[in-house]
């Protein structure tokens, strides 16, 4: 199969005109993708797309289309995508950008979840299917290995794969009819006034969501008030995740935290810089019983290393599109395996609950085996707009039956909200 | 003072036609710049850059043009540059693509160090005095705090700076008559035969250098090689740093480098991924005492702040347009003065011997007050292009006399390599 054409999309939703999405690092974010559809000679076609919050998407198409000499024209062999993400994470002089971080990654991370997308419609099954599937060989040579083996060997990586095919069928049979559990961000953004907070908190609850997340961040005062409204609300026994953005430092996150902790937050979500594996590991020690989460904005495979050999992290939370999609996703899952602390992916965006329900559901049954204490992030934002969209029912993911990735945006979102010339835009 | 304009330009060098900046991860790179004009009300402007090495240039000059609605129609306060630089890195919505790394942090790069030199064009000094004559409150209010002050608190960073005045007038002296001291990369590019690489080792002792540094991590047999013959051609008094630009795995490295010990390396500079602190610990305890090197892909403040917690680096090697310029490059040598580590900058690219000059001279005067174990790197690449080109005279960098932060490309230059358009390009 070669690829023939890459059709790039700059395609943004205004929504910092309702708030949603709104944190203490982030007051107007407009939800965004860098859309890439690859097209190969046989017809088939694969969706992908980077997440961004408005300005710069435009830097993220081009370099989508940076990528593209060596892609298109180039043969995709399917059953080799690991040496399609080597491909694009080498390219040296595009390497120089980051090296696999920032514009240049989370575009690889467009083209290579396309890929992915693109494999599983040809063979007629959704990714976590894909995935879980392969033989644990197939699986390892997924990965870059590249500066990670001081943690983990690619043989050790089999032997972990092969030890969670116990049980496999049941959990399978699990997820197809009970689905993954989810958390529910919705009702926390910080633009919301108290009474949409009580009243959203509720009704997650009601939901059957067991788990739900507040922003905090901005003001203690407001930060100390709000978690007690929402404690309030939804009772003892729910668990709500406390998320600062990366607001503060270390020494100001730990007291922040720890004002907060008579009402039993269950994490704290990016206290400080992604950057900051060491400051982590000293919020952790200084927060104890709460527990710290980050994610979102840890550029790669090689930072995640870190954050678990520190054990600066109970909980990993990777994004779909930050780093170098299924591919390096795949060496994050394997780590995070190997040093037992449970993923819960981010998925606050556009498209990201789509896309990152299929590596949960692939952890879930080849990888650590375990839904314990491990949740997909769930926000009620923009689902319309895809043509396999998630179904969240009773607290819980189900699994997709769609063959690919659920990445595919309708053609007619597509052109309303293309930037800056589709409809939504030039009103 | 209003800033009026951006002029913005693709600028690409043909250097890997003769295989000039060769080395294991990056065997063909043309030296580039994302060049950038920042134009005010009064006449006066400021030049600034970032480099790369070829393909995606354009997201730089892209993500230089993203940054326009913070710059362009606003004041521009040249006593102010720390806000200057905070208003680029707080901006929330191209925040996201990094944050404060890859694309849009070189692109910032390229701006505040405009700022600077257009500050020094206007105060008729070249950047290394304006920012020595500075006071210390002034001095530590140029850098972002964000994410330091478990490291290095402002008021610390003061009293550090008092110390340092102590001598400042015998220094200023001794920069004036002698110069900086510089190593020389020229005769050690991976791509250069084992008869060009003597001559020039020869001619690099002759032309007064007292390091000189190879690039290694292709082949282990070339590199014992090639070590040896350097050794022979130099003696043994002549220091050889040898670079494998991240070519290695942390176990990998730890070989590699014992194996060429017997030769007696200066330093081994970016053994493994610039993100991989805890890696570079282990790399620092497993090859002593040869010295552990890294820093001019190190994305930020943030991971340099760990390099030093973690006493995971001997020298620190920051980069004029990697980080955010003379902004995050200050705080970044405080950092360093704080721990005791020697700066000795990253210059091996198009005009970063020209800007980053103006730091370690900064550093010499006003921070660390030393120039023990501190070198800038030197290669005699491109400098024809520049209006006030450096100066190197018996392995010294002559201090620049001239305003501004020697960061100007003649006019001719631009549009002999303006990229694709140029007739350098054309041909």
């Amino acid at each position: 199969m070669k690829v023939i054409a890459l059709d790039v999309h700059d395609v943004r939703f205004p929504t910092s005109r309702r708030l949603d999405g709104s944190d203490a690092m982030n007051p107007d974010p407009d939800y965004s993708a860098a859309y890439v559809v690859i097209r190969t000679d046989t017809g088939a076609e694969g969706h992908g797309f980077c997440f961004t919050i408005g300005r710069g998407n435009e830097l993220c198409t081009a370099a989508i289309e940076a990528y593209a000499p060596l892609v298109v024209g180039h043969d995709l062999d399917l059953a080799d995508l690991g040496e399609f993400g080597r491909r694009l994470g080498h390219d040296s002089q595009l390497r120089w950008l980051g090296p696999e971080k920032g514009v240049v990654h989370m575009a690889a991370a467009a083209l290579i979840n396309a890929a992915f997308d693109l494999a599983g419609r040809v063979a007629g099954v959704p990714v976590w299917r894909l995935l879980s599937d392969m033989t644990p060989e197939e699986i390892v040579d997924l990965a870059d290995w590249r500066y990670l083996t001081d943690a983990l060997r690619p043989a050790e990586a089999v032997d972990l794969l092969k030890a969670a095919r116990s049980g496999r069928a049941e959990r399978e049979a699990t997820l197809l009819s009970t689905g993954y559990p989810a958390y529910a961000t919705t009702p926390g953004w910080l633009g919301y006034t108290d009474d949409k907070l009580t009243r959203l908190s509720r009704e997650a609850v009601e939901d059957g969501f067991t788990q739900i997340k507040l922003k905090v961040g901005g003001d203690l005062d407001d930060d100390i008030r709000r978690m007690r409204l929402a404690r309030e609300a939804v009772g003892p026994d729910i668990r709500i995740a406390v998320d600062a953005n990366q607001r503060w430092d270390v020494a100001q996150a730990i007291d922040w935290v720890r004002a907060l902790t008579p009402y039993d937050p269950w994490w704290i979500e990016e206290p400080t810089s992604p950057d900051d594996i060491l400051g982590h590991a000293a919020i952790r020690a200084g927060v104890r019983p709460v527990r710290v989460a980050t994610g979102e904005h840890v550029a790669n495979r090689v930072v995640f290393k870190q954050m678990l050999q520190a054990e600066a992290i109970d909980i990993l939370q990777l994004d779909a599109c930050r780093v170098a999609g299924v591919t390096e996703n795949v060496a994050i899952l394997l780590l995070a395996a190997k040093y037992g602390v449970p993923v819960c992916p981010h998925a606050g965006g556009v498209g990201l609950c789509e896309v990152v329900q299929h590596l949960s559901m692939f952890d879930y049954l080849a990888v650590s085996g375990s839904t314990e204490d491990r949740v997909i992030e769930y926000v009620d934002h923009l689902h319309e707009h895809f043509t396999d969209p998630v179904r969240v029912r009773e607290g819980h993911y189900l699994a997709p039956s769609a063959p690919g990735m659920s990445a595919e945006i309708k053609a007619e979102s597509l052109a309303e909200y293309s930037y800056p010339d589709g409809p939504a835009w030039r009103s």
